[in-house]
């Protein structure tokens, strides 16, 4: 299984409606991929004084798949209107890295991060 | 629910020793931390080629707790052990954040989301 991480650098006067993100823009991409894409998380910085660290990211998606190739044929064809969309939240652009899951969630056990290797390309 | 992603950065050289990071250090925060974190996940940049992307980071994890107390409190105490292994692994100096989790698995359907924001600090 393959992770696509989508990370919104943060800097002061950053704009990202947070909002849109999650009600209008991953259900954009969910509804473009179908089926290739298996689920989505969001992550969101913490309100300013939560945590001792700054956010290097102001929001960041996961993208989970089961492999490259799965990923490039189901987001390819619609690269375009998905990337166009981005301006609707945000002015800033996204750090893009895919990423092998060696354990998608410990709490389920070794096999199943065994048979998500297994299948990894 | 937050997550707290540590992100090692990736560059010519790197000394990086996946199999330590999987089997040794992720299994020694997991038991110094306890039933605090609920679970963690762990990523790891495509071979080289695999992705048209150049990786930002060598290996990721995330690691899931309630809130941010529940995470400093459990972690705290056994910071210092922690972090004096991460030179079993890498010559590397990680990038850490702490996230809100919006959506932890779309898949799991809107109602786990909503659960987990109002249970979020």
């Amino acid at each position: 299984m393959i992770k696509v991480s989508v990370m919104y650098p943060a800097s002061l006067g950053t704009r990202f409606d947070h909002d849109y993100y999650r009600d209008r823009h991953l259900p954009l991409i969910k509804s473009r991929m179908g089926p290739a894409l298996k689920y989505y998380a969001i992550d969101r910085k913490l309100a300013d004084g939560m945590a001792e660290i700054p956010a290097t990211y102001v929001a960041t998606c996961h993208l989970l798949c089961d492999s490259v190739q799965a990923y490039q044929s189901a987001y390819g064809p619609h690269a375009q209107e998905i990337s166009g969309d981005i301006r609707n939240f945000t002015d800033r652009t996204p750090i893009v890295q895919i990423s092998e899951v060696v354990v998608e969630n410990s709490a389920r056990g070794e096999t199943e991060a065994l048979r998500h290797s297994a299948r990894s390309p």
